[in-house]
């Protein structure tokens, strides 16, 4: 009889070219399934919450598959982490019913965003963080962050060219988090993100951070639906997807 | 005229094969001088407050370098950021007296020693953590943290072999920090450490979670003079060294 499982997922995004499985390329889903067809013997589909792009780390991706299997989902657990290189580690793995699909099924993702705001490089977070040499202003930032809440058309925050007809998502939360004098985090909570959205929203907070936008703008470059008012893309490696939420 | 310049260092000994200068070897000490002596047309030699072992990081290292030169000390700080791997960071730099000597004058030094106490390892934390499976019972350990504050004669938790004449230290203080649910750091504040001594440290205050000793057993084990009776020695690279106080 067929079984569906669900995997909870931590990943260093250094290690790997992205979620997504791709000829000739080190993927985090491309591991797994190698792992998993280990284990079973056959080819299994993965089906992840979302794809993270290349550098971009997971604290708890979830991901789903389905097989006639005997094996428990506790012996794929240790299966798969044995199996699987040191940069991916399945947290959780348990049998769910087969309608759940953890792409459609998921109800809201969590991002946080990681910014070293200091002048100098790190010599230990780098690849975790964004580093940001100038002073940010975190006031204007947590007023600018409030204006991404709610349920907005975000064509301005979605990567050009991306082929999406449906561009309206609902915030549920945008907060700035501050660790420290200079390590903060942007954590955005969404029912589904566009292209590049988290990292264009990132990009455009540290702009007003920097002055070059004031919080209010927020308002107008959401209404404009046009990817050339916002701001730029931050890079990858400061992303975590921290939750999926179902 | 001679000039005595201080520097604080950050830096990933991931990368490095500890602080020390050592032929064919990739180490702090060894890079820095390389990149003054780049800086100055001249051999430079470097006092650091210490050596670190391969592994161990850095947050605050303390060092300095004497010579004649006209360069202030900003723009060493700036040259040697440009010329260092990017695993280095120098923070500061200031120029002191001469009489100033990183290793001599040092009256305190605080290490950190990092522990992920989960089952399985970590995706994001290799290299910066000791991951201990078993599940530590923090209370003894905080009980047992304290037996280690006071002069005593540290010998039994120096590296066997080692040649000190001197086992005599003064802890300040020795406490854990609790971070989270998984996230532990035992940190020790002294006058001056042994070899390994930190390490021996957090191993035998972890063997004291795991219930293989009792808090109470550390005022013996210290009694007896003798590393045999002290606990495991805990891997290089949950360690890191936060501040040098002169």
């Amino acid at each position: 009889m067929e079984k569906n499982f669900k995997i909870i997922i931590e990943y260093n995004g250094r290690d790997f070219h992205g979620w997504q499985i791709q000829p000739d390329c080190i993927t985090i889903q491309g591991e797994i399934e190698k792992a998993l067809s280990i284990m079973t013997n056959s080819h299994v589909d993965l089906h992840g919450s979302g794809r993270t792009d290349a550098g971009v780390h997971a604290l708890a991706q979830a991901a789903n598959f389905s097989l006639t299997t005997k094996i428990p989902p506790e012996s794929f657990k240790k299966g798969l982490n044995s199996l699987l290189p040191s940069g991916i580690v399945i947290l959780e793995c348990r049998e769910v019913p087969l309608s759940f699909h953890a792409r459609f099924s998921a109800k809201l993702k969590t991002y946080e965003y990681k910014i070293l705001n200091r002048h100098l490089r790190s010599a230990l977070l780098r690849g975790f963080v964004w580093q940001v040499q100038q002073r940010l202003d975190i006031d204007k930032m947590k007023q600018a962050a409030l204006f991404f809440a709610g349920e907005h058309d975000f064509k301005s925050f979605e990567a050009a060219g991306s082929p999406r007809s449906h561009t309206v998502r609902i915030i549920k939360d945008c907060r700035i988090n501050l660790y420290d004098n200079e390590n903060i985090g942007i954590e955005v909570t969404a029912n589904g993100f566009l292209r590049y959205m988290v990292r264009n929203i990132a990009g455009t907070l540290v702009q007003v951070g920097l002055g070059k936008f004031e919080p209010e703008d927020i308002k107008h470059i959401i209404e404009k639906k046009n990817r050339a008012c916002a701001g730029i893309t931050a890079p990858s490696y400061g992303l975590f997807l921290k939750k999926v939420i179902y």
